[in-house]
């Protein structure tokens, strides 16, 4: 044995797992996606998620729009049949065949008579970041390459749609933010899909949890090997607790607004409802949808893409939420703060600067990153955790989220990059949730719908 | 307008349907296999073929290896878990929980207490050919790409497959040629799984339909609009009739063998025969698996290339079937013609002349086809229907194996050049079973399992 | 032989020659790219123009960019050490080495002693369509993609093309429309790129051609075989009496702007303009060039995004040329009609009409092309003629800029079916300068340098 | 900054060089070789191999001939065309463009006055390895595809190449393996084309200088900075020595047989005469050449198969060199002892046996390698030098070249693993002549040609 291989007895370092080829990629990402078809819906992932998430949903459809247009528009469909009354899409639909999720309809109790609650399927009563207008443009689009039957289908959808699309926007708009500050108010952190997010830390510590939360048990850690990547069971109080607090109120909106307390200001999806609602604008125009509701869409995104730029931190050039019971700004490094670059709004120096911090040392060009895409905290401040839910790895969806972004601001060649990067980042073909950044290994349930649902628009 | 462009009112000739990229064909390919996917066997297609068919569910195998090497194993599995007594593999293993397929186990009967067939699942009573070692050489070579659980699946999949494997092969050589002509003989046109091919017009002629023949209601026209590319109703006769006279003699091979209507020396089963036993003897060897085996498996192998090679019409220099009844070589000029290409056998200029024939203007290198792969039929014969099932469509399926056949014998740029000719028969995504030549029009069932695992073969 | 198959002694259609792969396409531009390198210049193709073209050179540096950046540097290094006093970028940079082209440096006579022309190397005396800033920004672009050294190369590649670029711009905004209208004149069709395009049928039945126009021999009907394709020698006379015109007062732009005989407002030119002052400013500011620089690009962007505006015909929805010398709009329907779609500046619905027609069959939609990209001229009105420069077929080129334009304009989906399409033009790898829309025929000089670049960029 | 990242001040482990699209690795491959292109010939690399070697033009022939068939053609051509009269293809055909290469003509002298060398171009006076007919065949192959044009000069090639083909074979057979023995002669390390294997350590340290050595200066490290991956000098006096041995005596077989210091059997060379008379045998017999000439061809390839199985060590199972001179099989572990591999020959178990060797941790599974193709010499030997030409790292050609033998033997899953190793060693785009096996760092001189060959058979 020469000197210059491993000496015997050391272990080499393993070989990173064989990165797919792009055919090999494509096919298990299909393979993923219809494997977890219920029917009609897509369950988020095979064990841990077996129901229909709804910003879920919306990504699932952008990537079964490239397999089948019918089978995304149903997908669209079977959400869009579990809205509100007050027009909100709640944040999951019970699948009937699946048990065991907690926390369940019963916990939610929504099904059993909350005013605007449908009946069946059960739901879930509080919403996800608004990105089902970016899938009904993208099944749109697909459909305008296939044949004639595919654009048929896709126009009748949007018309159908419309309306549903156009309240659930005007929900957000109205009822979520009723002074106008162009800012989005959450009352519960999964409201942002960035479930325990660092961002919530400072509002979840103000939050009391009451001697009267009724007693439960966990199912989340349950197909997670391990517990350190899941919130701790005092966070899982503090989730509960707030469902309790909607529930006492019946999931009034304006009970809601005026006692939750949990209630902030979220930039990302404030920013995700502005450009939500210029996405729809114009596929409303295209395809001739009454001009009231357009002229709403565009007064409501200009009011959001105005919310999310007066947010910016003057010191760091990020974008921040805002703690509404408290009235202070939520300044964590997290990629919320790139909120504007989603929706624009910034002046042209000041989106430069934005922008040269997402390439920087502290975020994508992180030189220990195994792939240049987004983490969910900047590893370069304290709160970052390698491995912990959104405090630090990687999501696929959310590369893709600013990849679909950057390429509709016209920057082909960023776009292009967060494409390429982001397929290194799932090119062993896990199809994660989520990605440790230094090493690319996989976290989370495996075979997750809404990342092979990523990487099917990107490759195909 | 100028007078270049066609005239207004004249039609423009339909642009052929685009063809998908690589990547998209390979995702709609894996979508199709798992949208077929009932559990532990996949349905040959989503409509016509609700159950699984013995050597689709082998092609299947190959397709599914490179999504998943274990749903690859139990897709065989669940075929040798339907094995007969004899060694037989059935040619189709019916879904409990679909019906409506005639002929069905009731007309068939061999659950019934047919000696050695077994009653649960039901099973038809005659075979397929014998492709299975090959799927199973190529779940191992998936398996060896993958990690170690692959690897290991695939070699406790081999010890246990091992018997009923050489059993299989046993029946096919002892049973189905017990004079040692080294040709299989076959009962059923469905034997050869080139149902109502030309090949079989003289024997079935011969076959007289008795008086007794129970009545039916066939149900394969259903699901196909166009009765013109399926057999005819008096085909269809007798092709119970055939049932009738194997239930009559309790499916017994000796009786059969004897007293049978129908039965042919079929050269491009006994082709598939003699390579079978040498992958299978080859992956034995490698395994360890006993020596009286891959002695008995070598045997064989040589037995059946000597019979192909002596099926060679010096005339025309392809393989001929024939009937035994009448002791008549079978000429009709089919893609069974080129068995001995698959097999080797031949001397080396009477195979340079076969490969010539193959290439000629009369099959692949016919100037009207769309993409060079063999039709089922030649198109400078009379027999020939562009149409009809198996009498001059191309099966992309006979063009896998064809490519993988001569990867096999060294013949690499021929395997690219049929690789690539079948991925521009079937690249508008239809994943038909079978394909007009001159027009690359789709034709029998959509969404064919064995058409997508050809793709994902190919392209993956 | 079946009825079913074409009848004996008809010839079959032949078959489409078969698309390369994409890696097989891509080897083959690359391969032409650098076979057509002459060491510090590229031939624009290597038989029928040896000579470096300006905006060739350009679309040759996007390519090249993506193979090596300090080879695309060289390449706009070489036409920009050609550049005029003026700031002017000669159409033509005349390689030492070759000889034979008509007009070549005598008869344009620049480079002996015309003020502000460099003697060495020679040039013509005219300009083309200003896609180098487009050019610049791929550079960077790419190089940001490669290693430090490159990256580093392309800095100081800006800092020290800055200037050139700025007043390769200035000349066209002060020079070539010292009135302000927002619309660059060109004084010749050359200038416009699209030599012979209907476009300047109008303006060219309008010019006189003296008695005394010194005697010449065409040389561009040499190297393509077929005249009908190329213009008529009564054209070429009123060509070379432009040039005389130009010649005799020295190339003198407020001379040429008062006195040529030709006179248009290029709408196409001025698009570009506008949207390569602002690339150029984008790349400014990156790199900190001066503010004032920055400033005046902005302005110029503004006022030729205007100018492109105010051109556009109520009626067609198109954007038009005007004749200077008879103060007429110029309303042949060419694909320089689009031109808002490349800089922007229209209302939404106007823009919308014009996305709508530029999709409809009578542009990229008509149902007889062979590839989806934009005609030079309509199919649909009677001025088209599918074979002749400019006048029907379908130029890579064009469609990349489209493409490109697109992207940039976030409209991510329309640019990636450009790119497809483009691609389906020219996949049969002969790199013809033009196509026939209807039959996909290759046209002009094959291995066409900016066909080739415009493949590198969209597939690697 | 949390724990879980790399500690501020210690560096990050950089990440691996991005491996490049296909498509763009393809065409960087194109521009190398197009970039190396002399006119008729091709430079081995730009810098350290400005001249033609003999196996490197064959390897170039098989690259080009996928972008050009008339070119590949010029390219054997142009090598045949420097054939010496006795058969022998020279190793260097000297470019008359380029001088500064040592040994240069001078030093070789054949060109002056030496029996049946030809006077120009110039060359050198030993051979290199017989992979002519290879390239043939891959130029035949390539055409196929192609148009008729190109069909047709394939032909015309094989018929004018045929006669000299025939003779390299036969010069081989006869000349250099007088006795029969089935192996090789080669006089001079450089003729086995792995020049400073471990394999001629032993012959090589019987060489004497003499004392009369005309003094030289190297050349070879002035192109490559670090001299420890070249020979040393005392290593390059022996080369220089044998060269005048073989000056001396003219160049004449017998005399150099009898009396050359260096005189060993090359197994791998042997094998690959063995392989290339059967492909060449092949080639005549579709073309209709001379009965007697295949004949022969099938003989020779016979005796040298024979010749490699029996060099078989029993104890390795690699096959092994002899050393003439003292009658000593030489069994270092390198490649070359897997060349039964390449031509068959050796019984069933022993294949297995010699194929689980090179698949095992001692070859190309050894754990530490970035790519599993197999080093020059094996890792798991004391010679094993990981930066040392022949010594330790991985040719891509080598990989080619097993790729291509695996194929040829049916063995189309292992030669697929080869191809995707090969372009995973290369996939930075360097084109280096060899890499280091655990870390990838390009080694010796970039853009070599023949590295850019064999990406391009990979890849398109």
């Amino acid at each position: 044995m020469s000197t210059e291989v491993p000496p015997r007895g050391r272990a080499p370092v393993p070989r990173r797992p064989a990165r797919l080829t792009s055919q090999l990629l494509a096919a298990r990402a299909a393979y993923v996606l219809r494997g977890n078809d219920l029917g009609v819906m897509t369950s988020a992932a095979p064990r841990l998620y077996p129901h229909m998430w709804s910003w879920d949903a919306a990504f699932v459809a952008v990537g079964l729009a490239r397999l089948s247009v019918p089978r995304a528009i149903t997908e669209l469909d079977t959400l869009l049949g579990a809205q509100w009354g007050n027009g909100m899409i709640p944040h999951i639909v019970f699948s009937p065949e699946a048990t065991g999720y907690f926390p369940g309809p019963e916990r939610w109790g929504c099904h059993l008579g909350v005013a605007g609650a449908p009946p069946f399927p059960a739901t879930s009563g509080i919403c996800q970041p608004p990105v089902h207008a970016v899938a009904a443009q993208r099944i749109v689009e697909a459909a305008r390459r296939q044949g004639r039957t595919d654009r048929h289908a896709a126009g009748e959808f949007l018309d159908r749609a419309w309306r549903p699309l156009v309240a659930w926007h005007r929900w957000l708009a109205e009822r979520r933010d009723p002074d106008g500050t162009g800012r989005v108010v959450l009352h519960h952190g999964w409201e942002s899909g960035m479930d325990n997010s660092p961002r919530w830390d400072g509002p979840y510590s103000r939050v009391v949890v009451g001697p009267d939360l009724p007693p439960y048990r966990r199912r989340d850690t349950d197909a997670v090997g391990d517990p350190s990547v899941r919130p701790s069971d005092r966070e899982y109080d503090r989730y509960l607790w707030l469902i309790e607090e909607m529930r006492r109120v019946g999931y009034d909106d304006a009970a809601m607004h005026a006692a939750m307390s949990f209630a902030v200001e979220d930039v990302l999806v404030s920013a995700l409802l502005a450009v939500s609602c210029d996405v729809l604008a114009d596929l409303g125009e295209e395809r001739g949808q009454p001009a009231a509701d357009v002229t709403d869409l565009r007064g409501w995104s200009a009011r959001f893409r105005r919310g999310v730029a007066e947010s910016v931190d003057p010191g760091t050039g990020l974008a921040r939420d805002r703690d509404v019971r408290t009235g202070e700004w939520l300044a964590t490094a997290t990629v919320a703060g790139f909120a504007p670059l989603l929706c624009g709004g910034l002046g042209r120096a000041e989106e430069a600067r934005l922008l040269a911090l997402f390439e920087s040392d502290a975020w994508c060009g992180h030189p220990g990153l195994v792939a240049a895409v987004p983490p969910s905290t900047s590893p370069a401040v304290d709160g970052f955790r390698a491995r912990e839910y959104w405090r630090g790895p990687q999501w696929p969806v959310v590369a893709w989220l600013f990849h679909w972004s950057f390429a509709r601001r016209g920057w082909a060649e960023r776009a292009a990059v967060l494409r390429e990067e982001g397929l290194r980042l799932v090119g062993a073909g896990d199809f994660a949730e989520y990605y440790e950044p230094f090493t690319g290994e996989p976290l989370g349930s495996m075979q997750q719908s809404w990342t092979a649902a990523a990487v099917l628009d990107w490759l195909c």
